[in-house]
């Protein structure tokens, strides 16, 4: 018998992704995709039409694992509640990515409601934290953004590709599907179509989520709002160490990824593009002498990879599941970059 | 009796672009919209409606002025035509913006057309080239990207606020009209909507021109390319020299163009976008603090502020016209950023 | 001295874009823009950058003519306001555009806000309403739909080239300005972006308008949205009175609009589109023989020409100033049609 | 051992698109994915990342099945090879779909390609031919227009429900993708980004197609060009007759589609949106009383039931397979519309 999990806010756009990848996977059941939030809306925003249904805590103990697709806040809570009935969870929300409770409250603007299960969750940059992922019970799922920024620059580091005490710049552009599927000045057309603009500069909330990951706080992190609807591309600018180039950091992360499904390193040459990354589970990485920087191009679907997607690789983790399943592009490979 | 100007090119976005600015100008006569070349399209792109007439080189003699808005190599032998004639010149395209003939060589993979001509050549960045302008014959009209980047950055690096060592990345997202008008897999419709890509990494011929006027190669300029018409946003940083910070920035900058009618320096905290400033002549500037580094936003109108507009206002000067005819915004004023 | 005017409603598209027109204008002074409700936006929404004002209607004493740009039912008593002041008013809403009060209520669901007024107002499709705009003291400014409609419909039903008792379909098409500045499900980007709908089939408001103008209420108009900020393309059907075709029609709309500056009838073959008519006055239309119907395309930017272009028309009208004032393209000439 | 299948033409939209579909199909072998002409782009233009091969009509017969994605005029040559090796064939192009050589001859300007094969040649709108599409080996896969109109209309005309004598307008609007690859001045990014427009009205080569299927030239089908890469839809305009209105006309569909998994009828209210039916093989339609006419929307991908889902649908049924395989949606059942 097949695992069954459920989706609580499956109406939102990472939570309805999810719900989609669920409906397509090969082994696992989806018992319920719920509303969040009473006025939340009755249908998702896609690709999936499954009805959704009202939060009913009471089937946490009836499934294998919980998604929770909420604002956070609300997501620590019904997490406690699905670990007490059992259940394995996976949180989309920022409720469990950052590890300290003060930095929490700085960062968030209220107390963490729920420190003690901090020490239990691990956070679940799958590619990095396999083996913590598989005996967990509370993972929480990394921010877009981050998750973008850290698959390439976690190798680079810990290779010692980066300058020691130069700045990294962390220049990232997103579809507004980021923003959330809530009507709002953000969010209206006339202000993002045709338009593009950066946003958060020095204050977003993902950038302490990103250097107590890298380690560092030499990360200055910019977020720029662009015209599209999904995928995140990050530019990722540093000078590098000495005797370090392009070709040295592409053969680190050509090691680091060589056997991950999801991370694919371009030959010198060609960058990544939104398109081929959209509606994929895949991350796409290029490395590039520009004068006296390193400079990093990573994109990604910050619905899929950067949400839904790498949630569900976590959650098959959990459950003891082929870490693939269910995220395979049609051809059964991951996608190589096309467009020189 | 109005000065006469005509245009070669007239049929390409920024040739399109200006043909409709000089028809819009108190004090300018357009005598002739002209093709560079028998093949171009017989219609402007707009928004000019004007006919555009074959290239006629013996009418450069009947005016007081002559654009020229031709690809790299063709446009230096019509400046000679034109100079010789008595015209003045405002040259957009590549031919004399490098000022070694070698460079451009390197650059553009031919040999100068014209270098005895560099010498009486201007680079006209207006706001910080306006005496030169105003005595010379022939003004190189600066490329979109650099003139997106050096209205902030040479105050900035006169005044010593950028650290003496440090790389300056220049992280630029231009639309697509960029690219030109001729139809090409990096202008289709289908590469271009819903997509963002970097390119011309370490490679774009605007990285030359930019180390040349800001008297240095540490600056890592990275293009990608929006999925929208027309704008650039530059997205600059850089670690500030010993206590500078962003407050002594845009101190330098308030100062720089205090009585500037085409800069606008932002307050602290709101930051430019694209639509502020596209169909204006106007560049928006803001400074930010963001952990190591400083970070300044700057929004253009590629085929405006980072073309004709700039063109106009270069025009404006060689021939003894108040600068900003035929370029205000319709109140009479330069835009103010308006969204935080 | 020049006449002033004033905008109540200054920060939704409509209003906004009237403030830029008027900031323009060479005969008219913009003595306040100003906000419809407390809690507008204090910015409008583009391309003007005048601070917007709180309402105050002591000020409507002090101008010739007021601009409503309010919803419908806000701006009835606005109207009277102005006119009790003795200002010329034009009124953007829906408020005087149906002559019969019963059919407002029906159709705007809340009885008619001054049916004493409804007298005194004159339906300000300026072309076909120029004497009476004259010596007017109210103008209802048409809807965007019905103003792309009745401009090429009107001279064809008058000349009888429309078969007498067969359906006119009016399929229409607008960019997602026409929804307003408000955020809402309607307005979010990811509900338009790559999306395309239509809606309020066979109820909207639009029709009692179009068909009491039009004189029948043969006309079947189904609206569309397109993925786009501006402009409205509307598509006519209709069997053609016998002995008509495609060159009648087009020799009637020649005959009718020759001497208007803002009506561009094309040749046979070449149809509008949206570019060539966006941010100008100007309603472009062509006629084809297709089959069993005539059909007309009638391009118009919902903005201008829809809104608050005609609004400058009938004011110029209104207060004995030549029509075109602050209205003329670039080139000081209506628009071609371009493309093929 | 399952079946296997070759693309010829796997580089364009639809043929790429078919690839994908292949790749992901549980019953089917795709043998080889081969450029159409030795100049085709190396690269398909996705989702499939599959290395494309050139023609080699060798391979026509180590193969169950041939779908021909290339221009009219080259499929019919390679249709007959590949009948003559024993294959089934599905022709996306045009080259079958005109039962009368004469009619193709009007329509493409070119002598039939292959007049002695018309006979054996099955039109292929699945839902209309099943039978002998399943026992043919040449199948003419419709146009992308006429399916979104076919479907629909088909069962009203049979049923009586269209007034006998009156026009059916057919006004349609479809994604740049219907433009094909190939850079031009249609596909430039310039041209569609925020326009939309008429094009080919009065001839466009999808209408003989049209009328041949309906059985009658009453149709007057006027295409518009939408700023979206995929989809189409149509708005169909007709006067009933007697006695019909939109409730006889949708008691029609639902019986005529109430079996069928790809076609999906709206309850009275609702309308179908592009987004709902985008990268799915599902027609949704709806049908409304609007004043003299019923009006029917009909919406659908045209790349995938509009081209390469239905060639797939059909090849099934030449194949001998269930006709749903690699075409149903994540959730194992046809999309329902969602929003009113």
């Amino acid at each position: 018998m097949t695992p069954a999990v459920l989706i609580v806010g499956a109406t939102g756009y990472a939570g309805s992704e999810l719900a989609g990848l669920v409906d397509g996977h090969p082994a696992l059941t989806l018992a319920a995709a719920m509303r969040a939030r009473p006025d939340a809306p009755a249908v998702p925003a896609g690709p999936s039409t499954r009805a959704v249904e009202p939060l009913d805590v009471a089937r946490f103990a009836d499934v294998d694992g919980v998604f929770l697709c909420t604002p956070h806040g609300a997501a620590a809570p019904l997490a406690r509640t699905a670990l007490e009935a059992g259940a394995r969870v996976v949180d989309l929300s920022a409720d469990f990515r950052l590890r300290d409770a003060a930095l929490y409250e700085a960062t968030y603007g209220a107390p963490h409601p729920a420190p003690d299960l901090l020490d239990a969750s691990v956070y679940g940059l799958t590619e990095h934290a396999r083996a913590e992922v598989r005996t967990a019970r509370l993972v929480a799922n990394p921010g877009c953004y981050p998750t973008s920024i850290l698959l390439p620059l976690l190798p680079l580091l810990a290779a010692g590709v980066v300058h020691a005490d130069a700045p990294i710049v962390a220049d990232s552009k997103s579809g507004v599907s980021g923003a959330g599927r809530a009507p709002s000045e953000v969010t209206h057309f006339g202000n993002v179509h045709d338009n593009f603009r950066a946003y958060g500069v020095g204050a977003h909330r993902h950038t302490p989520e990103i250097h107590q990951v890298a380690g560092t706080d030499r990360i200055a992190f910019v977020p720029h709002l662009l015209p599209c609807e999904r995928g995140i591309l990050s530019t990722l600018h540093f000078a590098p160490a000495a005797g370090c180039d392009a070709s040295v950091a592409r053969g680190v992360l050509d090691e680091a990824y060589a056997h991950e499904p999801f991370v694919t390193v371009y030959p010198a040459g060609p960058t990544p593009e939104l398109r081929a990354v959209q509606r994929t589970n895949t991350c796409h990485v290029s490395v590039h002498d520009v004068g006296p920087v390193l400079t990093v191009v990573s994109a990604l679907d910050n619905l899929v990879k950067g949400a839904a997607g790498q949630a569900l690789q976590n959650m098959n983790l959990l459950l003891g599941l082929e870490e693939t399943l269910g995220l395979r592009s049609p051809a059964g490979e991951p996608e190589q970059g096309k467009r020189s």
